[in-house]
Protein backbone atom coordinates (compact mmCIF):
# COMPACT_ATOMS: atom_id res chain seq x y z
CA UNK A 1 0.00 0.00 0.00
CA UNK A 2 1.31 3.51 -0.73
CA UNK A 3 1.12 6.22 1.65
CA UNK A 4 1.10 9.65 0.52
CA UNK A 5 2.74 11.00 3.96
CA UNK A 6 6.04 9.68 5.52
CA UNK A 7 7.21 9.35 8.39
CA UNK A 8 10.92 10.17 8.41
CA UNK A 9 12.52 12.21 6.51
CA UNK A 10 12.81 15.85 7.19
CA UNK A 11 11.18 18.17 4.88
CA UNK A 12 11.64 21.66 4.01
CA UNK A 13 10.23 23.93 6.75
CA UNK A 14 6.96 25.03 6.03
CA UNK A 15 6.52 29.26 5.62
CA UNK A 16 3.01 29.45 6.78
CA UNK A 17 1.49 28.79 10.28
CA UNK A 18 -1.42 26.44 8.33
CA UNK A 19 1.36 25.08 6.11
CA UNK A 20 3.08 24.55 9.99
CA UNK A 21 -0.37 22.60 11.04
CA UNK A 22 -1.01 20.81 8.11
CA UNK A 23 2.76 19.34 8.04
CA UNK A 24 2.30 18.23 11.91
CA UNK A 25 -0.78 16.23 10.16
CA UNK A 26 1.15 14.61 7.25
CA UNK A 27 3.10 13.77 9.60
CA UNK A 28 1.04 10.72 10.92
CA UNK A 29 0.56 7.55 8.36
CA UNK A 30 -0.74 3.96 9.28
CA UNK A 31 2.45 2.85 9.54
CA UNK A 32 3.56 5.67 12.08
CA UNK A 33 -0.21 6.26 13.80
CA UNK A 34 1.67 7.28 17.35
CA UNK A 35 4.61 10.08 17.34
CA UNK A 36 6.43 11.69 19.84
CA UNK A 37 6.59 15.39 19.95
CA UNK A 38 10.47 15.04 18.52
CA UNK A 39 9.08 12.26 15.60
CA UNK A 40 6.52 15.22 14.73
CA UNK A 41 8.77 18.38 15.13
CA UNK A 42 11.41 16.36 12.71
CA UNK A 43 8.93 15.14 10.25
CA UNK A 44 7.23 18.33 9.68
CA UNK A 45 10.64 20.02 9.64
CA UNK A 46 9.99 22.27 12.67
CA UNK A 47 11.96 23.80 15.23
CA UNK A 48 10.97 21.49 18.31
CA UNK A 49 9.69 24.77 20.34
CA UNK A 50 7.66 25.52 17.58
CA UNK A 51 5.70 21.81 17.18
CA UNK A 52 5.47 21.96 21.01
CA UNK A 53 3.37 25.25 20.59
CA UNK A 54 1.22 23.86 17.37
CA UNK A 55 0.94 20.45 18.89
CA UNK A 56 -0.49 21.84 21.89
CA UNK A 57 -3.24 24.34 20.26
CA UNK A 58 -4.18 20.82 18.32
CA UNK A 59 -4.09 18.84 20.82
CA UNK A 60 -6.58 21.28 22.76
CA UNK A 61 -9.01 21.07 20.08
CA UNK A 62 -9.22 17.64 20.06
CA UNK A 63 -7.15 16.67 16.33
CA UNK A 64 -4.50 15.28 18.24
CA UNK A 65 -4.60 13.11 21.39
CA UNK A 66 -1.68 12.53 23.83
CA UNK A 67 -1.71 8.72 25.03
CA UNK A 68 -0.10 7.85 28.47
CA UNK A 69 2.85 6.49 26.50
CA UNK A 70 3.54 10.52 26.13
CA UNK A 71 2.97 9.91 22.22
CA UNK A 72 0.21 11.66 19.91
CA UNK A 73 -2.28 10.43 17.70
CA UNK A 74 -5.16 11.86 15.42
CA UNK A 75 -7.53 12.46 17.87
CA UNK A 76 -11.16 11.37 17.31
CA UNK A 77 -12.60 14.98 16.70
CA UNK A 78 -10.57 15.01 13.51
CA UNK A 79 -12.17 12.01 12.64
CA UNK A 80 -15.59 13.35 12.99
CA UNK A 81 -14.91 16.45 11.07
CA UNK A 82 -12.92 14.13 8.26
CA UNK A 83 -16.29 12.07 8.15
CA UNK A 84 -17.96 15.16 6.59
CA UNK A 85 -16.23 14.70 3.25
CA UNK A 86 -18.63 13.85 0.78
CA UNK A 87 -16.59 11.78 -0.90
CA UNK A 88 -16.09 9.62 2.22
CA UNK A 89 -18.71 9.01 4.62
CA UNK A 90 -21.36 10.85 2.25
CA UNK A 91 -20.80 8.72 -0.13
CA UNK A 92 -20.90 5.56 1.91
CA UNK A 93 -23.85 6.47 3.62
CA UNK A 94 -25.64 5.97 0.16
CA UNK A 95 -23.69 3.15 -1.21
CA UNK A 96 -24.36 1.21 2.33
CA UNK A 97 -27.89 -0.68 1.17
CA UNK A 98 -25.92 -1.84 -1.87
CA UNK A 99 -22.42 -2.91 -0.56
CA UNK A 100 -24.77 -5.05 2.11
CA UNK A 101 -27.16 -6.74 -0.21
CA UNK A 102 -23.42 -7.53 -2.57
CA UNK A 103 -22.24 -8.84 0.85
CA UNK A 104 -25.06 -10.89 1.54
CA UNK A 105 -25.34 -12.19 -2.18
CA UNK A 106 -21.74 -13.36 -2.19
CA UNK A 107 -20.32 -13.79 1.28
CA UNK A 108 -17.11 -12.30 -0.14
CA UNK A 109 -14.79 -8.90 -0.10
CA UNK A 110 -16.90 -6.08 -1.26
CA UNK A 111 -14.98 -2.44 -1.68
CA UNK A 112 -15.96 0.95 -2.56
CA UNK A 113 -13.50 3.24 -3.94
CA UNK A 114 -12.44 6.46 -5.11
CA UNK A 115 -9.58 8.18 -7.00
CA UNK A 116 -7.14 10.72 -5.70
CA UNK A 117 -4.80 11.89 -8.38
CA UNK A 118 -3.08 8.74 -9.70
CA UNK A 119 -4.28 6.60 -6.74
CA UNK A 120 -7.01 4.61 -5.70
CA UNK A 121 -8.47 5.48 -1.72
CA UNK A 122 -10.73 2.87 -0.21
CA UNK A 123 -13.67 4.69 1.30
CA UNK A 124 -15.24 1.33 2.69
CA UNK A 125 -15.15 -2.57 2.94
CA UNK A 126 -17.04 -5.34 3.84
CA UNK A 127 -15.28 -8.96 4.66
CA UNK A 128 -16.68 -11.61 5.28
CA UNK A 129 -15.24 -13.75 8.11
CA UNK A 130 -14.67 -16.50 5.58
CA UNK A 131 -13.61 -14.06 2.36
CA UNK A 132 -10.25 -14.16 0.71
CA UNK A 133 -8.12 -11.72 2.54
CA UNK A 134 -7.28 -8.28 1.19
CA UNK A 135 -4.58 -6.41 1.42
CA UNK A 136 -6.49 -2.75 1.05
CA UNK A 137 -7.86 -0.54 3.79
CA UNK A 138 -10.41 1.66 4.82
CA UNK A 139 -8.59 5.22 4.61
CA UNK A 140 -5.61 3.09 2.49
CA UNK A 141 -4.04 3.50 -0.94
CA UNK A 142 -3.38 1.94 -3.86
CA UNK A 143 -1.81 2.55 -7.25
CA UNK A 144 -4.58 2.67 -10.11
CA UNK A 145 -3.39 0.37 -12.24
CA UNK A 146 -3.12 -2.99 -10.49
CA UNK A 147 -6.70 -3.24 -8.77
CA UNK A 148 -9.94 -3.70 -10.40
CA UNK A 149 -11.45 -0.41 -8.74
CA UNK A 150 -8.49 1.52 -9.92
CA UNK A 151 -8.45 0.26 -13.73
CA UNK A 152 -11.89 0.92 -13.68
CA UNK A 153 -11.75 4.80 -11.96
CA UNK A 154 -8.26 5.17 -14.45
CA UNK A 155 -10.88 4.34 -17.56
CA UNK A 156 -13.19 7.15 -16.43
CA UNK A 157 -10.83 9.77 -15.65
CA UNK A 158 -9.79 12.78 -17.62
CA UNK A 159 -7.39 11.77 -19.89
CA UNK A 160 -5.08 14.13 -18.32
CA UNK A 161 -4.93 11.57 -15.78
CA UNK A 162 -4.58 8.39 -17.88
CA UNK A 163 -1.36 10.12 -19.47
CA UNK A 164 -0.31 10.95 -16.59
CA UNK A 165 -0.42 7.23 -15.11
CA UNK A 166 0.25 5.66 -18.31
CA UNK A 167 3.38 7.99 -18.87
CA UNK A 168 4.63 7.02 -15.49
CA UNK A 169 6.36 3.13 -14.59
CA UNK A 170 3.52 1.05 -13.82
CA UNK A 171 5.51 -1.02 -10.24
CA UNK A 172 4.74 -4.44 -10.48
CA UNK A 173 2.53 -5.95 -7.30
CA UNK A 174 2.96 -9.46 -8.60
CA UNK A 175 4.41 -11.48 -11.52
CA UNK A 176 0.47 -10.93 -13.08
CA UNK A 177 0.45 -7.30 -12.76
CA UNK A 178 -0.07 -5.18 -15.90
CA UNK A 179 3.08 -3.22 -16.41
CA UNK A 180 3.05 -2.76 -20.28
CA UNK A 181 1.60 0.54 -21.00
CA UNK A 182 0.38 -0.86 -24.59
CA UNK A 183 -1.55 -3.76 -22.59
CA UNK A 184 -3.03 -1.61 -19.95
CA UNK A 185 -4.51 1.00 -23.08
CA UNK A 186 -6.25 -2.02 -24.00
CA UNK A 187 -7.73 -3.10 -20.71
CA UNK A 188 -8.69 0.72 -20.63
CA UNK A 189 -10.57 0.59 -23.70
CA UNK A 190 -12.21 -2.52 -22.68
CA UNK A 191 -13.57 -1.71 -19.11
CA UNK A 192 -14.90 1.17 -20.77
CA UNK A 193 -16.64 -0.74 -23.36
CA UNK A 194 -17.99 -3.13 -21.16
CA UNK A 195 -18.24 -1.14 -17.82
CA UNK A 196 -16.39 -3.60 -15.83
CA UNK A 197 -12.89 -4.38 -14.76
CA UNK A 198 -11.77 -8.15 -13.49
CA UNK A 199 -8.38 -7.97 -12.19
CA UNK A 200 -6.82 -11.42 -11.66
CA UNK A 201 -3.89 -11.81 -9.48
CA UNK A 202 -2.68 -8.22 -9.58
CA UNK A 203 -2.45 -6.70 -6.23
CA UNK A 204 -2.37 -10.17 -4.73
CA UNK A 205 -1.92 -13.66 -6.70
CA UNK A 206 -4.52 -15.53 -4.28
CA UNK A 207 -7.33 -13.13 -5.71
CA UNK A 208 -9.30 -11.71 -8.37
CA UNK A 209 -11.11 -8.56 -8.25
CA UNK A 210 -14.72 -7.71 -10.23
CA UNK A 211 -15.20 -3.90 -10.49
CA UNK A 212 -17.84 -1.60 -11.80
CA UNK A 213 -18.50 2.47 -12.05
CA UNK A 214 -20.73 4.46 -9.63
CA UNK A 215 -21.96 7.50 -11.38
CA UNK A 216 -23.26 10.80 -9.45
CA UNK A 217 -25.60 13.03 -10.52
CA UNK A 218 -23.63 14.54 -13.81
CA UNK A 219 -23.10 10.96 -14.86
CA UNK A 220 -19.44 11.19 -14.42
CA UNK A 221 -17.62 8.36 -12.66
CA UNK A 222 -17.23 9.24 -9.15
CA UNK A 223 -16.19 5.74 -7.31
CA UNK A 224 -16.12 2.32 -8.01
CA UNK A 225 -17.65 -0.82 -6.17
CA UNK A 226 -15.69 -4.68 -6.80
CA UNK A 227 -16.38 -8.06 -5.08
CA UNK A 228 -12.85 -9.53 -4.61
CA UNK A 229 -13.02 -13.45 -4.60
CA UNK A 230 -10.29 -16.19 -4.37
CA UNK A 231 -8.28 -16.14 -7.54
CA UNK A 232 -8.62 -20.04 -7.88
CA UNK A 233 -11.93 -21.67 -9.25
CA UNK A 234 -13.52 -18.17 -9.24
CA UNK A 235 -16.17 -17.35 -12.62
CA UNK A 236 -15.87 -13.46 -12.89
CA UNK A 237 -19.04 -14.24 -14.93
CA UNK A 238 -20.82 -15.37 -11.87
CA UNK A 239 -20.11 -12.40 -9.93
CA UNK A 240 -20.09 -9.61 -13.01
CA UNK A 241 -23.88 -9.00 -12.64
CA UNK A 242 -24.70 -8.67 -9.30
CA UNK A 243 -21.50 -6.04 -9.23
CA UNK A 244 -23.01 -4.44 -11.75
CA UNK A 245 -26.18 -4.16 -10.96
CA UNK A 246 -25.30 -2.92 -6.95
CA UNK A 247 -23.02 -0.16 -8.71
CA UNK A 248 -26.06 0.86 -10.92
CA UNK A 249 -28.03 1.07 -7.87
CA UNK A 250 -25.62 3.39 -5.93
CA UNK A 251 -25.37 5.25 -9.03
CA UNK A 252 -29.25 5.84 -8.97
CA UNK A 253 -29.25 6.89 -5.01
CA UNK A 254 -26.06 9.38 -6.00
CA UNK A 255 -28.80 11.08 -8.84
CA UNK A 256 -27.38 9.70 -12.03
CA UNK A 257 -29.69 10.20 -14.78
CA UNK A 258 -27.68 7.30 -16.87
CA UNK A 259 -28.85 4.92 -14.06
CA UNK A 260 -32.49 5.51 -14.16
CA UNK A 261 -32.62 5.13 -17.83
CA UNK A 262 -33.07 1.86 -19.39
CA UNK A 263 -29.96 0.02 -20.11
CA UNK A 264 -28.16 0.81 -23.31
CA UNK A 265 -25.25 2.00 -25.21
CA UNK A 266 -22.39 -0.01 -23.19
CA UNK A 267 -24.79 -2.81 -22.43
CA UNK A 268 -26.95 -3.19 -25.25
CA UNK A 269 -23.24 -3.42 -27.31
CA UNK A 270 -22.78 -6.87 -25.08
CA UNK A 271 -25.82 -8.66 -25.87
CA UNK B 1 -28.27 14.35 16.87
CA UNK B 2 -26.18 16.67 18.69
CA UNK B 3 -23.62 18.30 17.04
CA UNK B 4 -20.72 19.95 18.72
CA UNK B 5 -19.81 22.13 15.47
CA UNK B 6 -22.86 24.52 14.65
CA UNK B 7 -22.93 26.37 11.80
CA UNK B 8 -24.10 29.95 11.51
CA UNK B 9 -24.00 32.08 14.78
CA UNK B 10 -20.57 34.07 14.90
CA UNK B 11 -17.82 33.16 17.69
CA UNK B 12 -15.54 35.28 19.52
CA UNK B 13 -12.20 35.69 16.79
CA UNK B 14 -9.43 32.85 17.40
CA UNK B 15 -6.57 34.54 18.21
CA UNK B 16 -3.90 32.36 16.68
CA UNK B 17 -3.57 31.19 13.06
CA UNK B 18 -3.78 27.50 14.32
CA UNK B 19 -7.21 28.56 16.28
CA UNK B 20 -8.14 30.29 12.92
CA UNK B 21 -7.56 27.09 10.77
CA UNK B 22 -9.52 25.04 13.62
CA UNK B 23 -12.73 27.38 13.51
CA UNK B 24 -12.57 26.89 10.21
CA UNK B 25 -12.80 23.06 10.31
CA UNK B 26 -15.32 23.54 13.06
CA UNK B 27 -17.81 25.56 10.54
CA UNK B 28 -18.84 22.79 8.65
CA UNK B 29 -21.27 19.96 9.90
CA UNK B 30 -23.35 17.24 9.11
CA UNK B 31 -26.39 20.29 8.57
CA UNK B 32 -23.63 22.65 7.39
CA UNK B 33 -21.54 19.88 4.60
CA UNK B 34 -21.11 22.50 2.11
CA UNK B 35 -20.79 26.29 2.78
CA UNK B 36 -19.84 28.96 0.86
CA UNK B 37 -17.01 31.05 1.49
CA UNK B 38 -18.38 34.08 3.17
CA UNK B 39 -20.45 31.36 5.99
CA UNK B 40 -16.99 29.90 6.75
CA UNK B 41 -15.73 33.50 7.71
CA UNK B 42 -19.18 34.13 9.33
CA UNK B 43 -19.09 31.01 11.31
CA UNK B 44 -15.26 30.74 12.09
CA UNK B 45 -15.46 35.08 13.43
CA UNK B 46 -12.68 35.76 10.49
CA UNK B 47 -12.43 38.43 8.31
CA UNK B 48 -13.43 37.33 4.58
CA UNK B 49 -10.01 38.43 3.46
CA UNK B 50 -7.95 36.05 6.38
CA UNK B 51 -10.58 33.36 5.69
CA UNK B 52 -9.59 33.82 1.56
CA UNK B 53 -6.29 33.03 2.17
CA UNK B 54 -6.57 30.04 4.73
CA UNK B 55 -9.19 28.19 3.21
CA UNK B 56 -6.96 29.01 0.05
CA UNK B 57 -4.34 27.15 2.10
CA UNK B 58 -6.01 24.45 2.88
CA UNK B 59 -7.68 23.30 -0.36
CA UNK B 60 -4.24 23.01 -1.78
CA UNK B 61 -3.43 20.67 1.21
CA UNK B 62 -6.86 18.58 0.65
CA UNK B 63 -8.24 19.73 3.61
CA UNK B 64 -11.35 21.39 1.84
CA UNK B 65 -13.13 20.68 -1.36
CA UNK B 66 -13.99 23.16 -3.65
CA UNK B 67 -17.28 21.98 -5.66
CA UNK B 68 -18.34 23.29 -9.02
CA UNK B 69 -20.89 25.41 -7.15
CA UNK B 70 -18.21 27.48 -5.05
CA UNK B 71 -19.05 26.02 -2.19
CA UNK B 72 -16.27 24.08 -0.26
CA UNK B 73 -16.77 20.45 1.76
CA UNK B 74 -14.65 18.71 3.85
CA UNK B 75 -11.68 17.20 1.91
CA UNK B 76 -11.08 13.21 1.20
CA UNK B 77 -7.41 14.37 1.99
CA UNK B 78 -8.53 15.32 5.95
CA UNK B 79 -11.00 12.52 6.50
CA UNK B 80 -7.90 9.76 4.84
CA UNK B 81 -5.83 11.50 7.92
CA UNK B 82 -8.95 11.75 10.45
CA UNK B 83 -9.15 7.53 10.19
CA UNK B 84 -5.86 6.85 11.59
CA UNK B 85 -7.01 8.03 14.73
CA UNK B 86 -6.98 5.00 17.00
CA UNK B 87 -10.11 5.54 18.16
CA UNK B 88 -12.12 5.55 14.83
CA UNK B 89 -10.32 3.48 11.88
CA UNK B 90 -8.34 1.60 13.90
CA UNK B 91 -11.40 0.58 16.79
CA UNK B 92 -13.26 -0.32 13.74
CA UNK B 93 -10.71 -2.75 11.95
CA UNK B 94 -10.68 -4.57 15.03
CA UNK B 95 -13.61 -5.17 15.57
CA UNK B 96 -15.34 -5.44 12.49
CA UNK B 97 -15.14 -9.18 11.82
CA UNK B 98 -17.12 -9.57 15.24
CA UNK B 99 -19.40 -6.51 13.69
CA UNK B 100 -20.11 -8.50 10.48
CA UNK B 101 -20.88 -11.82 12.97
CA UNK B 102 -23.43 -10.57 14.72
CA UNK B 103 -24.60 -8.92 11.55
CA UNK B 104 -24.92 -12.15 10.34
CA UNK B 105 -26.42 -13.51 13.02
CA UNK B 106 -29.05 -11.30 13.69
CA UNK B 107 -29.71 -8.81 10.49
CA UNK B 108 -30.73 -6.15 12.47
CA UNK B 109 -28.41 -3.02 13.13
CA UNK B 110 -25.18 -3.36 14.84
CA UNK B 111 -23.53 -0.29 16.14
CA UNK B 112 -19.84 0.57 17.61
CA UNK B 113 -19.69 3.80 19.62
CA UNK B 114 -17.26 5.62 22.08
CA UNK B 115 -17.35 8.29 24.79
CA UNK B 116 -15.92 11.67 23.67
CA UNK B 117 -16.69 13.89 27.31
CA UNK B 118 -20.61 13.46 27.38
CA UNK B 119 -21.45 12.17 24.53
CA UNK B 120 -21.49 9.19 21.98
CA UNK B 121 -19.60 8.95 19.13
CA UNK B 122 -20.69 6.29 16.72
CA UNK B 123 -17.80 5.14 14.99
CA UNK B 124 -19.59 1.91 12.98
CA UNK B 125 -22.78 0.78 11.46
CA UNK B 126 -24.20 -1.98 10.29
CA UNK B 127 -27.83 -1.80 9.03
CA UNK B 128 -29.56 -5.02 7.46
CA UNK B 129 -31.43 -3.46 4.65
CA UNK B 130 -34.91 -4.32 6.10
CA UNK B 131 -33.70 -3.57 9.98
CA UNK B 132 -35.43 -1.51 11.88
CA UNK B 133 -34.40 2.28 10.98
CA UNK B 134 -31.94 3.66 13.32
CA UNK B 135 -30.71 7.31 14.29
CA UNK B 136 -27.40 7.65 14.31
CA UNK B 137 -24.92 8.38 11.79
CA UNK B 138 -21.48 6.92 11.57
CA UNK B 139 -19.24 10.29 13.12
CA UNK B 140 -22.43 11.22 14.57
CA UNK B 141 -23.10 12.01 18.50
CA UNK B 142 -25.72 11.40 20.67
CA UNK B 143 -26.74 12.33 24.34
CA UNK B 144 -24.89 9.23 26.87
CA UNK B 145 -28.02 8.83 28.94
CA UNK B 146 -30.32 8.21 26.58
CA UNK B 147 -29.00 5.22 24.51
CA UNK B 148 -27.58 1.92 24.96
CA UNK B 149 -24.13 2.21 24.19
CA UNK B 150 -24.34 5.89 25.99
CA UNK B 151 -25.35 3.94 29.13
CA UNK B 152 -22.52 1.41 28.91
CA UNK B 153 -19.77 3.87 28.35
CA UNK B 154 -21.27 5.93 30.95
CA UNK B 155 -21.51 3.18 33.40
CA UNK B 156 -18.05 2.67 33.35
CA UNK B 157 -17.04 6.28 32.92
CA UNK B 158 -15.12 7.98 35.45
CA UNK B 159 -16.78 9.52 38.42
CA UNK B 160 -16.32 12.58 37.93
CA UNK B 161 -17.81 11.97 34.20
CA UNK B 162 -20.69 10.34 36.14
CA UNK B 163 -21.41 13.05 37.90
CA UNK B 164 -20.90 15.55 35.29
CA UNK B 165 -24.32 14.08 33.50
CA UNK B 166 -26.29 13.58 36.23
CA UNK B 167 -25.69 16.80 37.43
CA UNK B 168 -27.03 18.55 34.48
CA UNK B 169 -30.87 18.40 32.72
CA UNK B 170 -31.22 15.16 30.67
CA UNK B 171 -33.35 15.97 27.74
CA UNK B 172 -35.87 13.59 26.79
CA UNK B 173 -35.81 12.07 23.26
CA UNK B 174 -38.88 9.89 23.68
CA UNK B 175 -41.62 9.62 26.57
CA UNK B 176 -39.53 6.94 27.32
CA UNK B 177 -36.18 8.51 27.78
CA UNK B 178 -34.89 8.34 31.34
CA UNK B 179 -35.15 11.87 32.71
CA UNK B 180 -34.43 11.33 36.41
CA UNK B 181 -31.19 11.24 37.73
CA UNK B 182 -32.24 8.33 40.54
CA UNK B 183 -33.78 6.15 38.20
CA UNK B 184 -30.23 6.79 36.13
CA UNK B 185 -28.58 6.17 38.68
CA UNK B 186 -30.16 2.58 39.28
CA UNK B 187 -29.79 1.90 35.64
CA UNK B 188 -26.10 2.33 35.96
CA UNK B 189 -25.29 -0.14 38.58
CA UNK B 190 -27.55 -2.39 36.89
CA UNK B 191 -24.83 -2.16 33.66
CA UNK B 192 -21.85 -2.42 35.73
CA UNK B 193 -24.13 -5.20 37.30
CA UNK B 194 -24.99 -7.55 34.88
CA UNK B 195 -22.33 -5.99 31.92
CA UNK B 196 -25.55 -5.03 29.52
CA UNK B 197 -27.76 -2.31 28.89
CA UNK B 198 -30.86 -2.80 27.64
CA UNK B 199 -32.57 0.91 26.23
CA UNK B 200 -36.29 0.40 25.06
CA UNK B 201 -37.91 3.31 23.17
CA UNK B 202 -35.64 6.20 24.54
CA UNK B 203 -34.01 7.36 21.29
CA UNK B 204 -37.26 6.82 19.01
CA UNK B 205 -40.44 4.81 20.19
CA UNK B 206 -40.13 2.10 17.71
CA UNK B 207 -36.30 0.71 18.69
CA UNK B 208 -34.82 -1.10 21.04
CA UNK B 209 -31.23 -1.19 22.04
CA UNK B 210 -29.10 -4.15 23.55
CA UNK B 211 -25.16 -3.03 24.74
CA UNK B 212 -21.96 -4.34 26.32
CA UNK B 213 -18.99 -2.70 27.23
CA UNK B 214 -15.57 -3.73 24.89
CA UNK B 215 -12.42 -3.38 27.23
CA UNK B 216 -9.03 -2.34 26.11
CA UNK B 217 -5.38 -3.96 27.12
CA UNK B 218 -5.92 -2.29 30.17
CA UNK B 219 -9.36 -3.76 30.81
CA UNK B 220 -10.89 -0.33 30.72
CA UNK B 221 -13.91 0.61 29.34
CA UNK B 222 -12.99 2.10 25.81
CA UNK B 223 -15.79 1.30 23.57
CA UNK B 224 -19.57 0.04 23.41
CA UNK B 225 -21.42 -2.81 21.11
CA UNK B 226 -24.91 -2.87 20.54
CA UNK B 227 -27.76 -4.35 18.47
CA UNK B 228 -30.43 -2.61 17.46
CA UNK B 229 -33.83 -4.25 16.90
CA UNK B 230 -37.96 -3.48 16.62
CA UNK B 231 -38.83 -2.38 20.29
CA UNK B 232 -42.25 -4.48 19.42
CA UNK B 233 -42.01 -8.18 20.16
CA UNK B 234 -38.11 -7.84 21.20
CA UNK B 235 -36.90 -10.53 23.33
CA UNK B 236 -33.57 -8.62 24.73
CA UNK B 237 -32.87 -12.01 26.69
CA UNK B 238 -32.41 -13.78 22.90
CA UNK B 239 -30.24 -10.86 21.89
CA UNK B 240 -28.05 -10.59 25.10
CA UNK B 241 -26.03 -13.36 24.66
CA UNK B 242 -24.43 -12.68 21.30
CA UNK B 243 -24.16 -8.66 22.34
CA UNK B 244 -22.04 -9.93 24.80
CA UNK B 245 -19.54 -12.47 23.20
CA UNK B 246 -18.92 -10.11 20.22
CA UNK B 247 -18.22 -7.31 22.70
CA UNK B 248 -15.90 -10.09 24.75
CA UNK B 249 -14.25 -11.02 20.89
CA UNK B 250 -13.45 -7.34 20.41
CA UNK B 251 -11.71 -6.81 23.99
CA UNK B 252 -10.20 -9.95 23.16
CA UNK B 253 -8.72 -8.50 19.91
CA UNK B 254 -7.89 -5.29 21.88
CA UNK B 255 -6.06 -6.99 23.92
CA UNK B 256 -8.37 -7.07 27.06
CA UNK B 257 -6.87 -9.39 30.37
CA UNK B 258 -10.12 -10.04 31.33
CA UNK B 259 -11.68 -10.98 28.06
CA UNK B 260 -9.08 -13.69 27.71
CA UNK B 261 -9.62 -15.65 31.47
CA UNK B 262 -12.41 -17.69 31.95
CA UNK B 263 -15.54 -15.38 32.48
CA UNK B 264 -16.09 -14.88 36.62
CA UNK B 265 -17.51 -12.50 38.37
CA UNK B 266 -19.85 -10.15 36.50
CA UNK B 267 -21.33 -13.69 34.53
CA UNK B 268 -21.06 -16.10 37.44
CA UNK B 269 -23.40 -13.46 39.59
CA UNK B 270 -26.24 -14.24 37.46
CA UNK B 271 -25.87 -17.58 37.18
Amino acid sequence: MTSRSGGDPPRAAPTTVTGRVLAILSAFSADAAALSLSAIARSAGLPLSTAHRLVGELTGWGALERGVDGRYRIGLRLWEVGALAPRSLGLRERAMPYLEDLYEATRQNVQLAVRDGTEVVYVERLAHPEAVRVFSRVGGRMPLHATGVGQVLLAFAPPAVQEEVLAAPLPPLTSKTVVDRHELRRILAAVRREGVAVADGMVDLLSLSVAAPVRGEDDRVVAALSVVVPSAGAEPRSIVPAVRAAARGISRALGSPAARRRPSGVLAAQV
